[in-house]
């Protein structure tokens, strides 16, 4: 797809701008592609969003570089705007559409359930009875969607999904391979010779629409109740989601993070990669959460919350974390000091 | 599935308990599902086992709560029994046993191995040769049961599992989607230009009966000798298990935990989730593993240990956590000021 | 296979050596396997490369030990080799290959795509247009194999592994099971409202030659360049790979690793389990990061980096850990007391 930079504005908004001999017949820049500004090549639009790249302006080869402001050592042309990341992100889905669904269930496909005609069921793929299937949905190679399960319009399911008997998901919904949603969430009793029984999990998994879930998630159904995705949640690769959890409108996570069981998490919360959350914790909405957090008590204030430990060097932290088993006689020690040096202090004066 | 409180009571024993106009008829009332105790209904069963969750006996709809102990604000019939959770939990399985087992193969299958007549295979499974599938046993759908493997009387596979060559699975296992039993394991000796030569994985994965395994657990092959999951053990979601590990009856591990190679855990230990054990370790019966918890030695002694790091909000964490590069000069402070009080201290006597 | 062991020094090199009455003809000693020392049993050859184990030579029952000193309490036969492991990896690797690849596509298989005469297809697997499959290379059952993917010679993808469109790996790769190759990067730009909208993921996941991948991992694709995985990397299990991430050669990771977005990794690094890369870092060549290491900041000087923090005894934990929450104030403190300490000494001198 190659489009003329003045449909772009035209579609978009923004200005475009640049030195003075390059304005003419600007708006007839092809433009063919998108790439970041260090190895964009000619006919590339590229963005500056993040001030920390502005060196990389006076090398681009970009044809045409998004920013919200005019660069002294930029040279080509611009289109300003002032959010250049997020005007970069509507030319990008408008040049590279999703590939469209092409209807009809593949011969090697097992199609107990009912497909709407206007969606698709790819090789190998198996729909269990009772299962429902939307316009425009499609059911990548090799999937699994068990019986009773409903799939939402437009939305889909990359090769390898996994689905649960009886689990929901809304419309324009992106799953990606290796995902498994509505296994059974980790419920036993423990009996007195110390051996587990099983709690059946009869909840289900509930998402909402225009969620995104990354390869390799997991998603448990609830034990009793349902475990909740409400719209607009995106979560990426490798997210352990257990059973009767709740994530709120337009939450995003990010990798390996794990959510233990009946957790609630508020709107547009973010949350980054390998935090890991206890159980039974209330997250109200607009919460962020640093890498590597653990999180083991409810946060009931917006904000951005953190406990990742410093790296060092191994020597260094050999002498420093040796430390941390004992900071509480260093406590005592101070406290000690405290003490003996006011005993001093009064006797000197 | 509806049944009368007299019938659960007559089969699981504990005493029906409840304000005196109840009581009459009180083994009448229908019992139609369980429910937890805020979301109940009239017709369900809950159970009270958390004294946290007291206060929600006020408000509950649930027609019958098990509990150890009578409370004044709730109004409705109670079951009366020492191990709440326990008594729920039986009821509870027998209430939702699992779905029978549909006998055959699906014609879409390829089963080149031996599959009992009393067992199943989904969709577009694939059993290999010189696999072994014993009565009761199913294969979900789009599962992959590598040649020589054996699966005991009674397991599930559900959908899209994958088991490598001759492992072996006991009876009655449950093992959910996306687990990978059987991987090579992580073995490599280095070259001196840097390169990897790979040890060739030849044990196998041996696992007991009655264990659980939940969605994305990847436990890998032994090098040489097998790894081994004992009778009873229960995996949650997302663990990795590498090589040559053994863990002991009836240990629960949650999600998201690694197990580095050749680590023995005991029997009937609890390790809470995201939890990381290293290699050739040695965890011995009786030990519980809290969340987040890196364990790089072995433990000898039962017991409870700990490892995870408080989360602060961020600008407190900032000052706080960035101590921890200087705690090591902060101890040697202490000990000098320590030898000057110390100092001053004979002085002014 | 069984084989005498002249043949394996003709082979390898290094020194047999023993007790006098054991020598005569001890070239002709069969070995039939290979096993850990603890577990070998006669016709066994073993190895003994980290002295922790070498009171394990008093009892082992191996028929022959690679070491590469001699051992007092060890009465059986050695080949005396500078470097044990290796030279055990080399004569492992030749007593074991692996199965041959049996050329043909399986009559399930649905091949869209341009599968070469001496590369194989299994069981339901799916390859799609355009995608190529060298010589000698084996798709596994249950595999999709996406549009225009390249999969080299003598690679081998076993059961259930996921490739996206367009991906490329190379050859005499081992991808295991669960594998997902390709899968979209998360990416998004938040609109005003707190929603998010999806950046188009139009990079690709190229994989170069001699490259292993445990079971359960995820590389996703670039966001607009490519994600790199370099020749000769190893990769252990459920490591998630972000997107535009670039590993360099021979590079080994162990499993439950996490790498964010647009982080470069050097050649020859190691990075032990659970560490967790942060996005857009650099780690030069040589670089070897603990278990359980976040990694938030750049790293430009080879070396071992730590930040895995000690575990304690419950209570004992609780006494320090809550001090986390004091540094700042514990650091304040000592600062006081030597600004007081010092204003005593000035009196009392």
């Amino acid at each position: 797809m190659s489009v003329r930079l003045a449909e772009i504005v035209a579609r978009f908004g923004g200005t475009i701008g640049g030195p003075a001999d390059l304005l003419v017949g600007a708006g007839d820049t092809l433009i063919n592609g998108i790439a970041p500004l260090e190895q964009a090549r000619s006919g590339d639009l590229a963005f500056l969003a993040n001030p920390k790249y502005r060196h990389q302006l006076s090398t681009t080869q970009a044809s045409v570089v998004i920013m919200s402001t005019p660069a002294d050592d930029y040279r080509a042309l611009s289109i300003f705007v002032p959010q250049p990341y997020l005007y970069f992100a509507r030319v990008a889905a408008w040049m590279h559409p999703m590939a469209p669904v092409v209807p009809g269930c593949h011969s090697s496909a097992i199609v107990e359930g009912d497909v709407d005609a206007g969606a698709s069921v790819g090789a190998n793929a198996w729909v269990g009875r009772g299962a429902r299937i939307e316009k425009g949905a499609a059911i990548g190679a090799n999937c699994s969607v068990a019986e009773g399960v409903c799939i939402g319009s437009d939305t889909r399911l990359f090769a390898n999904v996994t689905v649960y008997a009886n689990c929901v998901i809304g419309a324009r919904a992106i799953i990606h391979s290796g995902v498994v949603i509505g296994g059974d969430g980790f419920g036993y009793a423990r009996e007195s010779d110390g051996s587990w029984l099983k709690i059946p999990q009869v909840g289900r998994v509930v998402i909402g629409d225009d969620v995104e879930i990354g390869a390799g998630t997991t998603i448990d159904r609830g034990a009793m109740a349902d475990t909740l995705i409400e719209d607009g949640v995106k979560l990426d690769n490798q997210i352990q989601v257990a059973h009767n959890v709740r994530i709120g409108e337009h939450t995003a996570i990010a990798g390996c993070v794990g959510i233990a069981g009946s957790t609630v998490i508020g709107k547009r919360c973010t949350i980054a990669g390998a935090a890991m959350l206890a159980g039974h914790l209330q997250i109200c909405d607009d919460v962020n959460i640093s890498a590597g957090t653990l999180v083991a008590k409810s946060i009931n204030r917006a904000g951005t919350y953190t406990g990742g430990v410093p790296f060092l060097e191994h020597s260094n932290w050999l002498k420093n974390f040796s430390k941390l088993r004992h900071l509480d006689a260093m406590a005592d020690k101070i406290r000690i000091l405290e003490q003996r040096l006011a005993e001093l202090e009064r006797k000197s004066t």
